[in-house]
């Protein structure tokens, strides 16, 4: 019996398992024992414990798979500081739902991932793996990075403006936000109601399909999405018809950002793709707007009380936010959320005649430093009106940073983004690679 | 065949038919010649055709059954004018749901009543039928007024602050308002979507569970209840656990209500319910408040641009509420919310060991005049939680004008409410009663 390698996904665990040719504790002590070698530079968890955790549960479906949560996210056996100073030593008595429903799944949580503070802009310590004086973006800065760096296969994430897709995109693996509302958020700490998302890191199209099936739904979900997908793979949706937008405005790409748009563009078209540019109508110009005025407002409502009473331990940035945020009027606040769910049902007619929307997950490789965690202007039109998108890795810039392409669907079309992203994964040709991570 | 009396109601026309002791278009000409005689003095219709509509569908559950429908739900065959000047020539192009599910059913649109401007405080001209110096409330006036006077078996109203249960008490009948979201609101005028319902008025508690039952659900629906209420009528809930609530503080009741509530307390006690006196946890005192910022939010975000646009056209009333409205700090507003939902959890402990809540509906009988409908507050604390509520008529006052009582049970026991309420009518054995209308 010999150990898998490190770039093993989900089911390449499930298939080994099936076959008789590892046994679940050794998987996860070798997960464990990576963690713990890259974290002392890598810095992407919260919380590791020192010894590998016991596999209690022999016969799930993600028996032998190592998961990071995100410290955003409540963990009953493990603190939860949700990034923030004043919840150092927090320690919830409840797994939130998708802790929970992991468990039961058999999956291991191998540890908690860094977060910036409450999933807002003031970063956490992680580092980059493709470069540890780069950013591995944010907010779910630390389930990217032990992806990305082969600890675990499973990240959990959440996005509000950008914080799944770009810090996948940053790190070079797959990342997943899913319709809004398709994976239950009890347990999660808010940032802004009607704009966060639990979402997905793994190394594979057919990974986070698998997972999103085994987790979609739950207390307060929003939708009852089936997702038919399991250990055989995804099946690719053949030749499909993809919308081109190059975005217009800031943030600007980077030139190796376009040139791998081109690329992708053309190699989607090149394996029988039909591949169209297109441009959005004037209205979804307001989306950043949008979110700014529902991510204040919401913000600041969860957020007031905290920076009122811990002047020194919430960050400037936070400080920041609510200021804004409390600023905002009602009737706006409604407005924008009026505005936000009819582009939602504007970006189904926009998009009718293809099959998804190609774009950049981000401006281009993640920014030099520590200090910030990019922008995340590539990922918040789409966040806002809640629909399901992908970033795929696809190559890498002038640094030797990975650079991705974000594929995204109108709500509730999960199932055929998955399918596409399957086909699109194949037609790029970029299999998933590990980030040396130190 | 002999015409069926004007007392009866949806279930003795349903028996009627079956039993061939009546003609469906029979009973329309002769719900609809009541219409036309009482309209002069009563005032109930906004909108009420000239001739009897002709019954286009003989087979279906509510043939024969003439209904009112308040002229804020779109109608596409009747003019639709949300009692405002503004929309004195409106004629929507599609039914409201609940419009197009009862033609469905077989019943017949009679005509439209009147409400309030967009279901806010404005009074339409609608006399009460018991005393035509009196308002029969509102904002549902012309529903309330059309089911007492008989020339309607059902009618549906709105309730956002007390507009189905209060008109209801002030014309003696039946209102019934079930759990926020039971009943799809699509094609219904928005006041405030937060706390807007569809509600239902007949003359008997089997009369409005059977037509909630063929009602509920719809697009939008945020709830999807069973209804098990057929022609055979509600199965009463024996024995009930009641908490009976004297509201504290404003608005005070009458003397004769006080003693219409003494009345049926110990009319239940002495039939077998258990009726324990109860008082509310101190933060249920923020109901008010809480329902003045969610209700001048959304309702500043829904009619801003109506009253910059139609300054001559909208009511001082209205303008006030817009101008309270956009003054609301959008994160006042998102406390608001979250308080309003914390409540309706609360309310579900708190009335632990009870079936229902026995509170009233209104101060007493309806204010003389129709300058005003009289005081909603007595509702709002209900319909701020969202939870079902149900007004049965149970005597009269020093003037003559109809009391009535209210039960209220937690946020989705709408089946037991109403079985708890047929219990109710027989214990009070106050059977319906047609007003004189003129």
């Amino acid at each position: 019996m010999t150990a898998l390698k490190t770039s093993a996904g989900v089911l390449d665990i499930v298939r080994a398992l099936a076959a008789g040719e590892a046994l679940p504790q050794d998987l996860i002590a070798a997960s464990h024992a990576r963690a713990v070698a890259l974290e002392g530079e890598l810095r992407a968890f919260a919380h590791l414990p020192a010894e590998a955790p016991a596999v209690t549960s022999g016969a799930g479906p993600l028996t032998g798979v190592a998961v990071g949560v995100k410290d955003l996210i409540a963990t009953a056996d493990m603190p939860t500081t949700y990034g923030s100073a004043i919840y150092v030593d927090h320690q919830p008595a409840e797994d939130a739902y998708v802790v929970g429903r992991l468990k039961d799944l058999g999956a291991t949580i191998l540890g908690k991932t860094i977060t910036t503070e409450f999933a807002w802009r003031e970063p956490g310590p992680t580092r980059n793996p493709w470069n540890l004086g780069h950013t591995p973006g944010g907010s779910s800065s630390g389930s990217a990075a032990s992806v990305a760096s082969g600890s675990v296969q499973v990240a959990l994430g959440t996005q509000t403006l950008g914080s799944v897709l770009r810090p996948a995109a940053y790190c070079g693996v797959v990342g997943l936000k899913p319709s809004h509302g398709t994976i239950a958020l009890k347990g999660v700490h808010d940032l802004s109601q009607s704009l966060d998302h639990l979402g997905l890191f793994t190394r594979s199209v057919d990974d986070v399909a698998f997972v999103l099936s085994l987790l979609a739904g739950g207390p307060g979900a929003a939708r009852r999405t089936i997702f038919p997908f399991g250990v055989a793979g995804v099946a690719p949706f053949p030749a499909p018809r993809i919308a081109w937008l190059r975005p217009a405005g800031a943030p600007a790409l980077e030139d190796s950002q376009v040139a791998l748009m081109e690329m992708a563009a053309a190699r989607f078209a090149g394996s029988g793709a039909n591949v169209q540019a297109v441009t959005l109508p004037e209205e979804f110009a307001e989306l950043p707007a949008i979110s700014a005025t529902v991510c204040g407002a919401e913000g600041a409502a969860n957020f007031g009380d905290l920076v009122a009473r811990f002047p020194d331990k919430t960050s400037a940035r936070l400080q920041a936010l609510v200021e804004r945020g409390a600023a905002i009027a009602a009737t706006d606040y409604l407005a924008a959320r009026a505005a936000q769910l009819a582009l939602r049902a504007e970006f189904t007619r926009v998009l009718a005649g293809f099959d998804v929307l190609l774009t950049a997950p981000a401006t281009g490789e993640a920014p030099e430093g520590l200090g910030e965690t990019g922008d995340p202007g590539l990922c918040v039109p789409w966040t806002t009106i809640g629909v399901p998108a992908i970033a795929l890795p696809a190559g890498t810039g002038p640094r030797g940073l990975p650079l991705g392409i974000q594929l995204v669907a109108p709500f509730g079309e999960d199932v055929k983004l998955l399918r596409v992203a399957k086909w699109c994964e194949g037609a790029l040709a970029y299999p998933p690679r590990i980030a040396p991570g130190a």
